[in-house]
């Protein structure tokens, strides 16, 4: 810890490493066991949501350059990539990992375990489930007739997966367990367990239909991917996926 | 403000206030009442444009993370997202807002109350009107021949709407007060007030039929977002909004 | 150099410039005539690799905000825009330059004289050749069946251009020489010295078929872009392009 700027009315948990050059603001509560990289600025203040402070979870790993705003309530184990943003209103579960670039706008929610890559966009008031997955430069929309002062955020389900390049409309409902290919554009409700592909967003069939050859692997990705994630959530993932399993069956016999 | 260096050869109005590091090179003119954000560069060096300065308008507003090249002319009230770029030579009118990582690359034409979202990427030599809007991850390109020494950028009229993800083409003209949609591709000369959409960039239609059904709200949008704008512009909004409407009408009448 | 915090641990070359608040890991062999940009960070430790350090050529030039792991060999010469992310376990070498965002992913081979632009995403273990373009917002993905353990990286051959939005899919590999046009979706195995263009990525002719009408100028680029290159470069464009034209011309026969 050198050259940082730590206001003495944050509150900072045992074991908080500071990095090279950090500011943190006063409005802060930073759990336990957290490490805040270089030149991160924590607990930016705010005009939208006045005084309510920024409560970072323990066991954070906010990595440099980061930018986290006053506000926002964050669960544990909090893993970013280089030169995030995260503003304010976002209350956020447990394990969210950020890719490098990304960018959440305010008043978000996001579940547990979300994994996001880089340059992914979380547009103003957008919902995120549990265990999602938004790979890089994925983009979620919140204003139908842009510019305007409507707002109609997305809504992700638990364990979607939203592949490169993909926009999510404006008011998009991803079901659950669903996979938006790269580069396709969602609109609309959209059911449990699909594919959806292409500039039209068409439904291009179940996802169980998903398969690498190769490999022989198939989807849904919590059947051979479960170990890809920290001990404590495999049986929520075990439940979750039988859940997602069977309602994705229900959708595929309609 | 804290761990800053400022050249001693900045020339620097009343009441600024520098974050946290914050670097200030020496060839910098800053107007009156700006904040600076911490660990942003100001008045960068460029082999490009030699010795004129960085000319920044008064209350300024630059979030943390950013870089301002010397040689450009930015009007007053800029107000920038976090991590931005503003490469030499820009010329850029009042109130210009940017979202998160723009990146504005040198040589770019920006009218008076101009804004962008995340990401977007303003191409070496862009002329964009007054009142436009860029939507995230939208690139306005110039090279025709990748990669060439040839320049052919991006014109686009005032009030014209960019929206997510889309690609200007080298040398296209965007008409006044024209909507280009999510994800569309932009090529050639496009008149003033319509939609364009699509991989083709072909007109959807006249603007004045893209509609929010549930809230009957219908652009164009300077009819019902002008409140959106400070009190200063409305006036302005409305004069040149009327202009356009004609010019789109008689557009219609072809 | 102010506010530096330099390791006492690194090895760095002489007339070595720091700018404003550096940070400058232990793990790290800076060559000579390097210029480190404010605010970056050289040297960031990863648990991924290890112990093997940083080798970074003499002449960089990294720009503010850069992060540049350990475990990764750059050559001389290399230049970076602002922002940029250089991950662990990269070989990279003469003359790299990389636009500002730029993301490169841990593990990927890059060769000499290879140009990125901004936001240019190059995944885990990409394969980039000699002399490679990529323009802005292109990525390199790597995971066939996103989320999965599998790793399928993308190879690109001397001498490609990636143009602005391209999606390169997992496994593809892009013959030397070849052009994927703007906002091209590229899959599988692409020939030598062709133009790859559309959301399906057909071979839509030849990469001297492409031509600039107003001036006349036709590729492949490097017939009228060597010039953009430093000296020592040109003789060896001209006979790597000699050795393309022919192998793009026996393709065509087929």
């Amino acid at each position: 810890m050198s050259f940082c700027s730590i206001d003495p009315g944050a509150r900072i948990g045992s074991n908080v490493r500071f990095g090279h050059g950090v500011r943190v603001y006063g409005n802060v509560e930073i759990g336990d066991d957290c490490q805040i990289g270089d030149f991160s600025v924590i607990g930016h203040p705010t005009v939208r949501e006045g005084s309510s402070p920024l409560k970072l979870g323990a066991g954070a790993n906010i990595r440099s350059h980061a930018v986290v705003y006053e506000g926002s309530e964050i669960g544990p184990y909090l893993e970013t990539g280089h030169h995030v943003v995260i503003r304010e209103g976002a209350v956020i579960g447990e394990n969210l990992r950020l890719g490098n670039f990304s960018d959440i706008e305010g008043a978000c929610q996001i579940g547990d375990f979300v994994r996001m890559h880089s340059y992914a966009h979380v547009g103003r008031g957008s919902r995120i489930g549990d265990f999602v997955w938004l790979f890089s430069l994925t983009t979620l929309m919140n204003d139908p007739l842009p510019p305007s002062h409507l707002a109609d955020p997305v809504t992700i389900g638990d364990m979607a997966t939203v592949c490169v390049n993909a926009q999510l409309m404006p008011g998009v409902k991803i079901g659950r367990g669903t996979m938006v290919a790269a580069g396709a554009v969602a609109r609309g409700e959209i059911p449990a367990g699909v594919v959806i592909s292409g500039p039209d967003g068409e439904i291009a069939g179940p996802i169980r239909f998903v398969m690498h050859m190769e490999s022989r692997t198939r989807h849904p990705w919590h059947r051979h991917f479960a170990d890809a994630y920290p001990e404590r959530a495999r049986s929520r993932i075990a439940a979750l996926g039988a859940e997602i399993d069977a309602e994705a069956a229900a959708v595929a016999a309609l």
